[in-house]
């Protein structure tokens, strides 16, 4: 049974994401669906690449990703299908898909061209039910990507921003702040390499914060810490509180971890 | 299997929706289940019927919608189900269900009275746990709507607004505004017949925008763009940004089409 | 088929909870996954333990309900699944599950200490991914509760206030405020005994309403009434409005039923 995992800018007040999800069990009954997010900020494609990134490695092999945030839905952007060796995803070519399909593990990538899976006719406003939707419905009912129209051979890519390390600093930023006001940087557990956990020093704005804890009860409510997140980045919390609130801090300000 | 749709007023935070999915898996086990909307603003029954009503055709033949959006509840107001050609509505009766319902479409309409199918006792608060999830999972479980009570031959109807064209004006108003802000006007593309796409003048408030277009893309970000919708509808937006906020338009404010 | 449902504090906007389940249909394919709430305030374990009490009573029996509000993930705090009559509860012993589980209903409480139930590695701060979500996977692949880990004789407990009646009078407080502003005290309608409920007088803050009705349109709109709401607790609602906004009170606010 197919699973199909949809990730949008939609939100769940309109009935996009039903309508979506009403194309694809209408073409593929019985598929299983899920979702990662609707809550994307709108047009907001590189936190979606981030979000879509970090949802697929925990799917069932071959789940079926349809990813929807296409500021330039209607327009120029090609519809893709990038097939990996663990996943399909389904969406606009934008950049929105690239995190989640690293070089090395794309099979290929096919323009979704063929009419006969396309709903017709087409809004110029809502791929997502003319598209993509019906695209996932003909993957999960077994159709193969290749048929579904060209291979290209080139993909629309973010870079995430990386964390340089230099000597006894390293030097990156917030790269995402979550529900509960953690703020997720770009630093990575294995780019602090042999610094001493307790004696590392991480400076964001004001705010400075010794040490890296295994989990938030490291500190007493109230207090920020540090710690690796699920994600395997270096995060900046608030324990029983938001960081994001406390320190002011956004995406992208810059975060200084020093060694000693 | 039977796939049930929900569309209801509750919000996600409260565990009402999960009740109402956990009375229809108790007694219909491995029905599909799909959120519609549950973000349909407190009480907003025209809200809540024109969402139903573009959501359904989208959905499987005999999807199994349930709406509640029922300030009435435990009141006079009958609980019904309206038998389509192409779906089974479950809801109250204050003209939630009826634009989905265009009585040329309507084959019968149940009033639910038959106790054995509703929950006992039953609140006077939550019919959506007491009476419309359980009327859902009978239909689910195959049960045909003419067991679940009397035939009625009345139900109570909303109108949406008509537009009205007068030689080169069309004069509607603003339907719907989703989570991006893109205001739906009730002016339908055929309403629009003969003007030429790019002649066309549209006015909400102090804005006025030249031409139809067929895609965002056709203006710079930022900049007011009229469109054809997935609804058939013309459609005032902002391009990556919310025309709600740009013009500070509601629903129900006139707009005026010019065909020249 | 099993039945996982999920209550947490992640909220919708972050892919955790799609995580969660990639993480349960990778390990029990076809599992119907069904979400009470994602909507508990972070943190709230009282309001989460709530929430899941009234919702797992309307589940089919033997539904595994995940529950992950957690502030010490990662600390000291137990993960455990209790087995009760009629349904399994897997999440942190922090008095989360417990009011779903009184003592009279509960069959054995495990300890989650297998670690090939786990994931490997595992973080500090995202049980809900790493163990919980594979634990409840487990139980839908059908491992019995007992193999997850010893079994313990003790589980965190939370106790409701409890409303206390002297003579004519009741006095309770507020237990929670829904998505409609209408507050559910902890007053039980059968503590009203035998009280004309005609006669009987509540009072919040400056607000007192005259008798408990069954239904909100006993009212006016705009009024405010009381009602026994279809958890079988006295309810202050306002008839097409918020009480939470009209009478400013919030949770833990006294309540003062007079019986005449």
């Amino acid at each position: 049974m197919a699973v199909v995992a949809l990730t949008t800018d939609f939100g769940t007040t309109d009935p996009f994401v039903g309508i979506m999800k009403g194309v694809i069990l209408a073409r593929a009954p019985g598929t299983t669906l899920v979702d990662v997010s609707h809550g994307i900020p709108p047009q907001a494609v590189a936190i979606g690449a981030l979000v879509l990134a970090q949802a697929v490695p925990w799917f069932p092999p071959h789940t079926i990703h349809v990813a929807v945030v296409d500021p330039g839905v209607g327009g120029a952007r090609r519809p893709v299908c990038v097939e990996t060796k663990d996943a399909l995803l389904v969406g606009p070519d934008n950049g929105l898909l690239s995190l989640a399909a690293p070089p090395e593990r794309v099979r290929r990538v096919v323009h979704l061209t063929d009419e006969r899976f396309l709903l017709s006719p087409r809004s110029g406003t809502f791929h997502g039910r003319d598209v993509f939707a019906p695209v996932a419905a003909a993957l999960a009912a077994g159709t193969p990507a290749t048929r579904l129209g060209p291979e290209v051979h080139d993909l629309a890519r973010l870079a995430l921003p990386v964390a340089e390390r230099d000597g006894d600093v390293v030097r990156g930023q917030v790269l995402y702040a979550d529900h509960f006001g953690n703020l997720t940087t770009n630093v990575r557990a294995d780019t602090l390499g042999d610094f001493p956990r307790s004696g590392v020093s991480t400076t964001l704005r004001q705010a400075r914060i010794r040490g890296i804890a295994s989990s938030y009860d490291a500190v007493a409510p109230g207090e920020l810490v540090a710690v690796v997140n699920s994600w395997g980045f270096v995060e900046i919390a608030v324990r029983d509180g938001s960081a994001r609130d406390a320190v002011g801090a956004r995406v992208g300000e810059p975060v200084r971890i020093e060694g000693r």
